[in-house]
């Protein structure tokens, strides 16, 4: 009789981030698989559990994926509760398919818990919504990369959001100028979000982006385009709360 | 000397789907205004707090959105902590902008711990990622309100999801039909997510939906169209744990 696994997002960055359920079941787990990209500190949640980090690079991805997939039957075989914790959101750029399919082809039940997504950490972190009041309608989320060869296409909703954006800045910049965005257009880059590097730059498409590009290297990226890069004018309240300028980028007071 | 305000997104339905952060500082808030559409449940989680529902419908929403805000400055002008508590995401469909910006002309200080919005806990719940490795890279969120008039428009993304859009499907069908999605294109129905009443159902586009908005009435309503519409194949997997098919309906074991 194999045990289950419990697909958990654990949001970006801060530990506290995780949903209460979330954390509930990492408590409760007997192995935690746990993605690279996981804040450190949820290990103390799951002292009881055997933790294993995955998505070590080194490996090509399709390796990686398939290791990933063999080692949470292997789990689920051995153990009662097997916690699959992602960074963000498992539904989002989050390759759930793939392990939902082998646990599937092996009879082993499972669920999935959502996570913050980083879209919506970085929203909260700078204080920009990303939907705004009738001119501010729709949300696209998508990679910064694209397919070779892929046609120009028109602007595809108010706030356009980038995922995995680090070193495809300029090469996503190029791309939206000719898809038809104004070079006016406001662009937020918010890279590694929740973390103590978190770091937040503001430009128009027009911008020469290539100084942005050095400073967001090296951590996971988001690149936010049109109505929900602009900032919401804060006054005096735009002061730092206990040195989180953010209000998110630490636990609050 | 004025308090502060923490925007805290409290997830679809579910009590457990909000952040731990969140959990805290309802635990720490003197009052706490809840909007109508979030888990009763939450309230055992501000014992110490003030409660005060708002959103009760009976005023036009501008009536209603400025009577928030007075509230907002005069609670936070009375308390150290006001939490204003938003179902789903205050960054999503939120009206976050507005109450950012009432706060700010105050000289109120605000942050913002953002929370799992509906179109990923249904993803969740469903078991179908939003995103798919190839044919899955890109994820709208939009309102299945149209301004009148509004002329076509082509695909924007390979997976797009229709929040509010209770009263909406049989109009929102004809417009993504007109929009040049195929008749055979999945659709998916999920309606009170995380809420005892869930419901979820299985269309393609060309079907007559009418049955389907009478089974969707009255409650929170996403339509998710293309890729992130389709059933990942769960085989043996796929049977209900504990009751809870789609996994996130409730609390796991």
């Amino acid at each position: 009789m194999p045990g289950r696994v419990a697909f958990v997002g654990a949001g970006p960055g801060a530990a506290d981030l995780i949903t209460v359920r979330g954390a509930r079941l990492l408590g409760e787990a007997d192995v935690v698989l746990a993605d690279a990209l996981v804040a450190p500190a949820l290990r103390e949640q799951a002292p009881q559990a055997e933790w294993i980090a995955v998505g070590k690079r080194g490996y090509a991805e399709s390796t990686r994926q398939a290791r990933i997939n063999a080692m949470l039957v292997d789990c689920a075989q051995r153990h009662p509760l097997v916690v699959r914790l992602k960074g963000g959101d498992p539904s989002i750029f989050g390759r759930l398919e793939e392990e939902l399919a082998a646990l599937a082809a092996n009879g082993i039940a499972c669920e999935v818990v959502p996570g913050i997504t980083s879209a919506l950490a970085a929203a909260a972190a700078t204080r920009r919504p990303l939907t705004r009041r009738g001119v501010g309608r729709s949300v696209l989320l998508a990679t910064a990369m694209t397919r070779d060869g892929a046609p120009p296409r028109s602007r595809r909703a108010d706030t356009e959001v980038f995922y995995m954006a680090s070193r495809q800045i300029d090469a996503l910049r190029s791309r939206l100028l000719a898809d038809g965005w104004p070079a006016a257009t406001p662009v937020s880059i918010v890279s590694h979000i929740g973390w103590p590097l978190q770091e937040v730059s503001d430009h128009v498409l027009g911008d020469d982006l290539s100084g942005a590009s050095g400073r967001h290297a090296g951590g996971p990226t988001l690149v936010i385009v049109g109505t929900g890069a602009t900032a919401v004018d804060l006054g005096r309240a735009g002061v730092p709360i206990d040195g989180h300028p953010s209000g998110a980028a630490g636990p609050a007071p």
